[in-house]
């Protein structure tokens, strides 16, 4: 069965049953969105404000293929068998990017037999949170040139607005445009782009406030561009910020939905995982962890980029801190990290395999020694899978100070993950570290980047050319106390995606520094970054269909 | 206190209490998206097919002034008086647009006493229609751009692709655009435009659907453009209209609200009065006919285009039959059609009152003559208006067969407006004509626009070029069966909105004639029309602001 059969088959309970039994919500603290999705009052924290914290646990993942490792479904189906032990679990998601819906991989919603659900709703709309994101960066836009065409008393240079429009579509026509085209009553000419909703700048803000109060400051902060003296403006000086926060009014309160098995998943904000820290918004994070004892979230990519971004961005911003980290991996990713062709991945290869378990130990290694994480490693089964090669992982991993558990989610739902779900609670429950963040504020900026190369990535030097270089200098007075959100290749160590496994002797060259003034970090862009997404030629548009009754198809 | 003051004092009832006691649904016949705010089952409609249909009340004006004549405001008013005295009534309206919100006008959900709420909701995102029918354009818009980039195998030649893309905010830059710039990755270079989401042709289609099976009809049938060759093609040669159907799946359910004397409203779709026809979704009128004795609607700008359109085109359509017609006029405004300047409304002026009088006489004899309408006469009460002004009005009308009423529902309520209800129900329950069109589907495209000239605008001649003639001749064989939708200045009963009252002698020049095929109707230009607005000089999000409780304050 496809996952959308598989979702449609869900028996679903009732949303405001869900967050009144298992969460001990009164109906008042939640807005249903039809019977299976609900938006919490953002007043529950306030009313937990004593209940200490549920755990938190971090499922995160190797040096990803292009097919992907299955963290996500990982994540789905270790709260699922969570619950299933009798321990009380709330898992914790980005929600999905509608417009890579249409092209090729369809739906964000886990898959098999470890999904959230109403599938399509959650991959179609939701509850309007994108919606609402790009409505309040585009009204920015529009502000910015409507100022221009008024007088332009910011004397804004049209050559230098560094902020664009957004869209949630895959449309590369959008990618570079003209606009302001048409003469005197349509405003200036000047060049332009449509980014995807999830590559805005407001979606990263949106998932690292708070409060609404902390939304509206740091919307205000956002750097729209330059006067022709080269003096910064920022969406305040065109009072953007009330209506931009007062458009977001509801997309702040975190979703309520539903795993497959009936435990509750909250789905909240979903920035990129490049140009962004690529996690779920601290707010549900937060929520969650006074409504439960345990908490299972993700973070975008490999552990180098997603878990890194996580403690360096996320946890520093908000005072979150993981109390473990669940690696996942998979034998057919960890023989093509030793060098086996993607044809060939089905075949056992156990020489492969031995060579690509340096990317794993790699990982484990930066996230235990680098972030004082203990860490669990989850085998996401395949039925190619051969015994001598789980074997192989697990006895490699086990003389790394760890355990690896074959988890079967994908094909049997939470029962699958018992194993790995109880070795968690173990390792939850003896003595441990807390986690800490890789480099305080107060480094250098340059050094933060070095920090992030050198001990994660393993790069024997760190360049950029001198123009960057005084770049950089040139943020560090102002700006030197932010984090940096590094945008690189996932599928390496290095900046270059053909060098898996645990490459060596690499060089991390710097392409460019930008300031996300109002998200709070400074992205140092470490090759080409694609912000806005094209179609296949034969789209998954061309498939999904409805029929009289309402049924969707062809959404995987 | 300004409108959104008064609407955030209302005290509102559960939404779903008020679909069980008020309209009898039963829970699951309903979505509620929080506390306020509902969508309702298309199975409604199924459930109650052998009960007969409530009295359809169009409200409709005289040609309107710049400040509106308080058409929307008079609906909920006559709708929430009629509950006054013990009928049950519901109203239907259009959703506002997002847009505009920002920029002059601020909120469109009624105002004073007469209003639907929650007002803030309702004019930002609501329930996400508008959301979901811009992503169904821009889905379309984004595989039309793919196809051409992927080998353009139906061979659409880029200078006439007549698809172009939508975004509900008024953004004059995105009026006249060039996509696909930046190299081969991003496509082919073109001119594009962004409209408004109102006027979507998407819109149209989704308020002129009954259901869900008839939207992919139309959405299907969409012209796209025209082929090297000049071959036409259409949404369906892309494959375009199941994925854009699945997006408008849970918006093409109306929405229920309340007034602020906690009324049932049904509000929901908006298209453009001018490129299309501007009235609510046939859908949600329909339901609201089954779920009441009395449903009070409305169509946009004054007789001559709303309740033209309303019923040469969503009647037609759809088989809907308006029982009587209510025509909102102002003295101030019946004195601007007698020539006095904007500043002196609020001075006495019999003469010119009597002169402007001839304005509401002409709509008058059109929707009595022409549409075999009984009309009651709606006088929407300001503090200015003299006794002695009332009287003339009254009278005038009087002598032409029908009944002006004062009405005060803005600074009252509904028992501001509960003599003109007792006035509707003494019309509706005393002998009457149906409501008939205007001209047969198989009158020629020329001679349905010259009905509409002459019958309704009174002009003495309808002109054209030669090469527009022969356009309108070239569309004749395959959609000479199809109304005409008029693109036409609401200030006039010309084509000149200089020309108030009840011009003479003016002949109606016909600039350009289009294809809505989806739609199903030709739209006639008769001037210019903006199809995407800009924001003023000191736009509304100036002053929109959310406080750190989320009140919402600014949005008038």
């Amino acid at each position: 069965m496809s996952d959308i059969e598989i979702a449609q088959q869900a028996t679903m309970q009732d949303v405001s049953l869900l967050a009144q039994q298992r969460l001990g919500l009164k109906a008042e603290q939640l807005d249903s969105y039809g019977r299976y999705k609900a938006k919490l009052s953002l007043d529950v924290m306030q009313s937990l404000a004593d209940r200490p914290d549920g755990k938190l646990i971090l499922v995160t993942a190797i040096s990803p293929t292009p097919a992907g490792e299955g963290k996500t479904t990982t994540t789905i189906g270790l709260s699922d068998a969570l619950n299933r032990i009798g321990k009380q679990s709330i898992v914790c998601m980005r929600e999905p990017s509608m417009g890579p819906c249409f092209g090729m991989k369809g739906g964000a919603a886990g898959g098999g037999y470890a999904q959230v659900v109403p599938m399509e709703d959650i991959n179609l709309h939701f509850t309007g949170d994108f919606h609402a994101i790009a409505s309040a960066h585009n009204l920015l836009a529009a502000m910015i040139d409507n100022h221009i065409h008024h007088g332009n008393g910011l004397q804004l240079d049209t050559r230098k607005i560094v902020w664009q429009r957004v869209m949630d579509m895959n449309d590369r026509a959008l990618r570079q445009i003209t606009v302001g085209m048409g003469g005197v009553a349509n405003g200036f000419v000047r060049e332009d782009r449509f980014d995807i909703v999830v590559a805005s700048e407001v979606m990263a803000i949106f998932c690292l406030s708070a409060s609404l109060s902390e939304l509206k400051q740091r919307l205000g902060d956002i750097l729209i561009g330059y006067s022709f003296d080269g003096v910064p403006r920022f969406a305040r000086d065109l009072k953007a910020e009330g209506a931009m926060a007062a458009l977001l009014k509801e997309a702040l309160k975190p979703n309520l939905v539903q795993t497959l098995e009936n435990n509750p998943a909250f789905v909240h904000g979903g920035p990129f995982a490049n140009i962004a820290h690529g996690c779920n918004s601290v707010i549900s994070t937060k929520m969650a962890l006074k409504l439960s004892d345990y908490v299972v979230t993700e973070a975008g990519f490999g552990a180098d980029l997603g878990a890194e971004k996580f403690i360096n961005i996320k946890c520093r911003k908000s005072g979150l801190r993981p109390d473990l980290a669940v690696v996942v991996a998979t034998v057919k990713a960890l023989k093509y990290h030793g060098g086996v062709e993607v044809s060939a991945l089905a075949t056992e290869n156990l020489q492969a395999l031995e060579q690509g378990m340096t990317n794993l130990q790699r990982h484990l290694d930066n996230l235990q020694r680098h972030f004082g994480l203990e860490c669990v490693v989850a085998i996401n089964h395949f039925v190619q899978d051969s015994d001598a090669e789980i074997e192989l992982v697990k006895s490699r991993v086990e003389a790394m100070g760890a355990r690896a558990i074959v988890a079967r989610h994908w094909a049997e739902g939470g029962a699958g993950a018992e194993t790995l779900a109880r070795t968690v609670i173990e390792k939850l429950e003896s003595p441990k570290t807390t986690a800490r963040l890789l480099y305080p504020d107060e480094t250098s900026l340059w050094e933060k980047i070095s920090h992030v190369a050198k001990d994660l990535y393993r790069a024997t030097s760190v360049e950029a050319d001198a123009k960057l270089k005084a770049k950089i200098q040139g943020l560090e007075e102002e700006y030197g106390h932010l984090p940096v959100c590094m945008a690189k290749t996932p599928y390496s160590f290095s900046s270059d995606p053909a060098l898996r496994g645990a490459p060596e002797e690499h060089s991390l060259t710097i392409r460019d520094i930008r300031l996300s003034r109002g998200a709070g970090f400074l992205v140092v862009l470490c090759g080409d970054v694609m912000t806005m997404p094209g179609l296949p030629r034969h789209p998954a548009s061309e498939r999904i269909d409805i029929d009289d009754a309402g049924v969707i198809s062809g959404l995987f």
